[in-house]
């Protein structure tokens, strides 16, 4: 599977959160990030090149600061501009049909302000609903959006989480069950070179993937059982 | 009161429900047309002028089309560009608190298919949050949205009401109640010029306004009535 990832940000050197994220996949083959604003700075999106860029991955991410509620204008142009055409309107299904969409949102407010009551009023969820009709109109999988909410505030060990978490919403088997995730995790652990460790942390490394795998086969025993009674 | 429309449409000379509206208010001089299209060919948003023209209104109305459940990109732009500075994040409250927001949407698509299970499968009310939050932090009163679906299929008579609708909807006393709305029809009747009527309708004129305001007076009376038990 490969991943799409729509990146607007009309200030990008100087976002901490976005450059993060970006280095935390820049290695990964299997990611495509496609930033509107470096390809397009005249804002003219180029409609066929974009819609092939499309049809090559599987999954479709946009990810952008949440200005007002929604995307920078690029975003929005870029859509206006791209979904346009016969492939998107058939009612037999669009070219992005099957796919996976999902929304990665960084955000300067706390996300307890996002509810009734709260400073914003509305949910994240609410507030994304036109990406979701979007996904609903194209036929897509919508998924569970994912949202850094006051990055700089976060502490080292949770920017750890946090990337682990993003590198899953790009990469991972979808939906983010324990099963899923675990088994993600000891494919990305199985695939680092035991030589690019200190020679201490290399049993480490053994250890954590035996001990996930026996797990995985506990879980999968304790389903099996329950399925009988 | 006056009005400012912010108008977002790329190619407004061919939308004929856009002309409709247009042609409908030009004659009136308390409600400000602002096409951004026009006034920004280039899509670089004057700050300084935007802000200015917002606070010589009190009631601001988005008007647009429905493009992927939001403007197009030009008025996301703006409110990128505009929204900008301290003047709109002030705990005390930004320079728009107090005055009333709208949105008028052109939508392709028939009103029943927004709704759960529908074609569009989310309401036109859930697809706006997006300035229902920016009202809510800028302290505007939000008006309840006016949208026009297919307008190439409105009867005549249809165009009519939608016409009167749309001039109440940017000009009338909100909300829009019955007697909010009579006394604005009654207000619009008397300022028409009797001479600017053929002769046999003049009479009719007078006849209309005075049924209106009789009625008005029934209310009235009902209304004091009913607060005396």
């Amino acid at each position: 599977m490969k991943t799409l990832v729509i990146l607007a940000h009309p200030n990008i050197s100087e976002s901490g959160s976005q450059q993060f994220l970006l280095n935390s996949v820049e290695q990964f083959e299997n990611v495509t990030v496609h930033h509107l604003d470096r390809h397009y700075p005249d804002g003219k999106i180029d409609r066929q090149a974009e819609q092939e860029l499309l049809k090559k991955h599987q999954r479709i991410i946009f990810q952008f600061p949440f200005y007002w509620y929604s995307s920078p204008s690029i975003l929005k142009e870029w859509q206006d501009v791209v979904f346009a055409g016969d492939d998107f309107y058939r009612p037999e299904g669009t070219i992005l049909k099957g796919k996976e969409f999902g929304l990665v949102l960084t955000i300067g407010v706390s996300e307890s302000e996002y509810r009734a009551g709260g400073r914003e009023s509305f949910t994240v969820d609410e507030l994304t609903r036109p990406y979701q009709a979007v996904a609903h109109h194209m036929g897509m999988s919508y998924l569970p959006h994912f949202s850094i909410h006051q990055f700089v505030y976060l502490s080292e060990r949770q920017q750890q989480q946090l990337l682990i978490d993003y590198q899953f919403y790009l990469t991972g088997l979808q939906p983010a069950s324990l099963e899923n995730r675990t088994n993600w995790i000891i494919q990305a652990l199985k695939t680092t070179d035991p030589k690019s460790l200190p020679i201490e942390k290399r049993a480490r490394l053994e250890a954590i993937i035996t001990e996930l795998s026996e797990r995985q086969d506990i879980l999968a025993d304790l389903k099996a059982t329950l399925t009988e009674f």
